[in-house]
């Protein structure tokens, strides 16, 4: 609880974006639940995968990295996702949270076409930069293969380190495989480059190997055990440490993740709007909500301050 | 050649859409490629995936629409794509088009979570016609997954039109499967919904089997010999031009598609502008494009009025 965050290092999380019943983005809830998450020690990879970013148009998104800002959340403590299809849309997103002071940016290839070449990837995440043209630029390479399709080779992350050195800043792995992970570590950890797993389940060898921890969907929810295991993984504890969160990780997976971990946080905060998702995505159904929460509350897990996500009606009625 | 038209039946082109050096849109070329495409008597399904319409942005996109109507071309030849990941993107494009006067609009499914269920398809294309709520509007939908990866299945085409019968004007079919074509087509077609082939390859049997046509990214070079497929092939020698028209398309196929197109463009108009593409695909090296000229050469193949797609450099100068 109250652990401090440390930078882009450690534990962030690709934050859920709550939507109001007509699906629209509610800042309200998305600044509550973004003060939680720092509060647990987790930084805010806002606009990842997990949160349902590429359903989000680019006005959007820069409203709702205005409206933490306004609300005095650091920047220091944020990487937004902004790749996109179209460059100019990941111009637009990159500029904007650079100028508006995020430690850095989480950039997914253009995702589109399928099979492309190392050239084409080079060129795209080239343009961006050059374009931007800021030296606070600091781009972390998404690579989600079983998603974007397109993946992040060594090869290119070697071009783009030789062509764009303090700039590239590190990648996000989230193929789900340690050998790549591992490998990833073993070729390009050191003091300018950072390797984050894509999920805790990977944490501890990750750390072991020495990374810079996981930027994963369940940060959302079990926010302070996957920090306490960022903070305390030499102890002897660890590898239990490790093994409960790769029990609670695997409840949310039982289901869609993203309706997964929505409906948790809208049954523990009380707050049932939580549970809003954008299509093609679609929210547990009454079965897999009731299961979901008999499995959670057999494992003892629950969301700490839960109902400080809870949005007050008065907050979100129209100004 | 200058064969009229005849709605959204028959040949339709993903439209190629050029480039200036700096990669910015074209409009002088583009409006030059849709006359000239017209003029074969091919309709405009712009905004497609020869396109490139997934690296345009939203504002770029209707830019595009803009110059088209702006320079008296006619919307009821349009179908342009207007589906994305993100819905507000999909409403605003789709609402454009309908406001312009479109005939129709080719509707991707939102593309960036794999593996999702029909239901969360079929609320992403209800929400966009709900909220577009217009009752001109008639949507295609692209199935299309070795590019997109999420297709459109038979349960879901059921359901769309269960609950928007005369909204749900068809499907472009691009799985590049003739089972899965055949198969539309036995199930589907009737005078509401239309299943054109995404490719001329299956053109013929298409139409034998009283589909509407193809829409095929070589329309954008074979135009005439595919549209007189198209208009005759009720005539003894329709195998044998399907079987020229597939040797074209080959010689096209041995490179990535829309380079070698805008290649060939570049090559045969003299603008070498042509050649341009966004990241991630790239341009033809020069021995490839040696190659494709050699090839295209020995098969007899050339653009017809080809000098009428070069832009003058007048044309292209800031106003």
């Amino acid at each position: 609880m109250s652990t401090p965050t440390y930078g882009l290092r450690g534990v962030l999380s690709p934050v859920l974006t709550p939507f109001n019943a007509d699906r629209s983005p509610s800042p309200v809830r998305f600044i509550k639940h973004c003060r939680w998450l720092l509060r647990q020690g987790v930084g805010l990879a806002v606009f990842g995968t997990n949160s349902e970013a590429n359903s989000l148009s680019v006005s959007e998104k820069r409203a709702l990295l205005d409206a933490l800002l306004d609300a005095g959340l650091p920047p220091a403590q944020m990487m937004p996702g902004t790749g996109a299809c179209a460059l100019p849309d990941a111009i637009e997103l990159t500029r904007h949270a650079v100028n508006s002071g995020c430690a850095g940016v989480l950039m997914l290839p253009p995702f589109f076409y399928k099979g492309v070449s190392d050239e084409g990837l080079f060129r795209g995440f080239a343009e961006v930069i050059e374009a931007v043209a800021d030296a606070r630029l600091r781009v972390y390479l998404y690579h989600i293969p079983p998603v974007a399709q397109v993946g992040i080779s060594f090869g290119l992350i070697e071009r783009l380190l030789m062509r764009y050195p303090g700039v590239i800043a590190g990648i996000k792995d989230s193929s789900g495989d340690w050998n790549h992970t591992a490998a990833l570590l073993k070729e390009f950890q050191n003091a300018d480059f950072d390797v984050f797993a894509g999920t805790e389940t990977l944490l501890l060898p990750t750390l072991q190997n020495g990374g810079a921890g996981c930027i994963t969907a369940t940060g959302n929810v079990n926010a302070a055990a996957i920090v306490r295991l960022a903070q305390t993984w030499r102890d002897a504890d660890a590898a239990a440490q490790q093994q409960r969160l790769n029990d609670t990780r695997a409840v949310f997976q039982r289901y869609p993740i993203i309706a997964a971990m929505k409906a948790a946080i809208a049954w523990q905060s009380g707050d049932l709007h939580w549970a809003t998702l954008r299509a093609p995505l679609v929210e547990l159904d009454d079965a897999q909500q009731h299961e979901l929460q008999e499995a959670l509350t057999r494992t003892g897990f629950e969301i700490e301050d839960a109902a400080m996500l809870a949005a007050d009606l008065k907050e979100i009625s129209p100004a």
